[in-house]
């Protein structure tokens, strides 16, 4: 077991029900009160914050998870670039998923550690 | 079992090694390899980047958990604030304690988590 490499498309294939958006439709928007995370199964999620592209996901990434950690308004607007399919994961969920799956815990720690490194300005 | 309210001083009380440091010692300095984070027992720790502290810890607080998780060099200089016990977690350490304490991965996740809505520039 390491920590570098985690896929987690085996987490949109492991049968959480799926969610299907098309091209431009929003999943949620910045300031909304949230309490899911997503996995994108296919197709392409922009992430936008103060209407900029902040960062695309595809398959396997992963989105939402601040609000359903620190129970705070979505951060970011999430929009469907393409038609998608994504796996939301309620608190139940999540917390069953960080419970017995560690690759799952440490796949969304290098998440928000690859975010925070990306955000910080350096000097 | 709710992901608010979790307390990191039962990780620093459960029987981990403690590493001492005198006023003004670093533990370590931005641009170091890392493969430990450190849990903080007693005392303060400054987290200092680009020679300005952005972030003083007590005890439970954790830090030094990015460069484990991603593997990349240490992003920010960790410096004690005051005389301080810390408790150094290496990787087999941090992947048993994600394995064996949700309570552990939750609390990393939401020390990221925040560390990442302060550094997020808000429109």
């Amino acid at each position: 077991m390491t920590i570098a490499g985690i896929d987690l498309n085996m987490l949109a294939n492991a049968g959480f029900p799926l969610a299907s958006f098309e091209p431009g439709e929003v999943v949620f928007a910045e300031g909304d009160k949230g309490d899911k995370m997503y996995v994108v199964r296919s197709g392409e999620i922009d992430i936008e914050r103060d209407g900029v592209v902040a960062e695309t996901l595809s398959a396997g990434g992963i989105f939402g998870e601040m609000a359903l950690i620190d129970g705070s308004p979505r951060s970011a607007t999430a929009r469907a670039k393409t038609a998608c399919e994504v796996a939301p994961i309620n608190e139940k969920s999540f917390l069953f998923l960080v419970h017995e799956t560690p690759f799952f815990a440490i796949a969304v720690m290098r998440t928000l550690a690859e975010r925070l490194r990306r955000s910080v300005p350096r000097g």
